[in-house]
């Protein structure tokens, strides 16, 4: 699929109202459940977000469009937000969140970028030359990985309550693959059926499907 | 984290709502875009979710509960709704969806599930032996993790939009090690976390993380 900006601010509307339907008025273990160490929590998730809002898109696509002589973005910050909303409500994080994303939503479409202006260049500085439109998707596809990120984190919080038996690895196969399976292999794919049909079961532990 | 009747409704009912800010009045490229052939679309997830209303997870609930001497569940077809909705609209069955679950766990609610009927067991013809309190736990984390497949594909589709360079698999590292990477290491972190924080540059094809 091609780049297109309607397309893109189109998904980039709907995130404030996603993560409120996920997360809004959610208890404590589902928000602030985690990966283990250093992995972020649904919290953490929104948090993250917010700092994309202020330092990461918004700004970038400026100096983009300032054309100046050094279009080298800032580096990011992705733990910015530790320190930032250690005293901070899931809710107010949510509404400032949608805040934050209407107001720079509003101002992308207030720029009418032209294809001229969405082929110019910055500098990240680990990636090298990037051009607007490219640091446009990358900010689509950022936050459909955190809306990802987000359930898969809480899925995982029932690992324990999901868990069956001590399967073993081998008898699992990918649940893509149960339309041409055999008799025999549908029983095996059954298994990471129930739980899912996208690798949960993987995200759970139960060992690499085959 | 411990199985919890409350706090399992607490994200079954958010589910509706959830795919309805994300994909509700969606584009077709979004909504209709896969993984490849025999994967599921946006479209597809929602259908199937709706197969899971229908015929999996209450009707399953409904065979434990019967204490029948054999409480063994129908198997479930994940490709019936291939059939059932070819010519329906997006939205018809996201509001379809809402019905049918809203429906469900006021069903749910009014069994008033005491601990020993959480217990009671059935028989998977994949898993075999799941109690009802599995099999709730199960029915959340689907939903989760369709959720997260949904966001999954939907990124996927701009895997060339943000594809900035034939880039060497060896230069990627997971983005949760940032914290404790060395500064060479960095740039090679850098370049996940851009797109992603949370793997998504594997998804999209650039390469295993070391």
């Amino acid at each position: 699929m091609d780049f297109d900006l309607d397309l893109s601010i189109d998904v980039l509307e709907r995130s404030p109202a996603t993560f409120r339907a996920l997360l809004g008025g959610l208890g404590e273990p589902w928000a602030r459940g985690t990966e283990g160490p250093e992995t972020f929590s649904p919290f953490d998730v929104v948090g993250h977000l917010i700092d994309g809002e202020e330092t990461d898109w918004i700004p970038r696509a400026r100096i983009i469009l300032a054309r100046g002589p050094d279009p080298r973005f800032e580096p990011y910050d992705r733990f910015r937000h530790r320190v930032r909303n250690s005293n901070r409500s899931l809710e107010s994080l949510l509404a400032e969140f949608a805040e934050l994303r209407a107001g720079n939503l509003e101002l992308l479409r207030s720029w009418k970028l032209t294809a001229r202006e969405l082929a110019l260049p910055g500098e990240h500085p680990g990636l090298g030359r990037v051009t607007l439109q490219q640091l446009l998707a990358a900010w689509v596809v950022h936050d459909l990985g955190h809306i990802a990120q987000t359930a898969r984190v809480m899925a995982k919080q029932y690992r324990d309550a999901v868990r069956i038996c001590p399967c073993s690895p081998t008898t699992w196969r990918p649940a893509r693959k149960v339309a041409s399976a055999s008799p025999q292999q549908r029983s095996g794919t059954e298994r990471v059926a129930i739980f899912s049909s996208v690798g949960l079961a993987r995200w759970l532990g139960y060992g690499s499907p085959q």
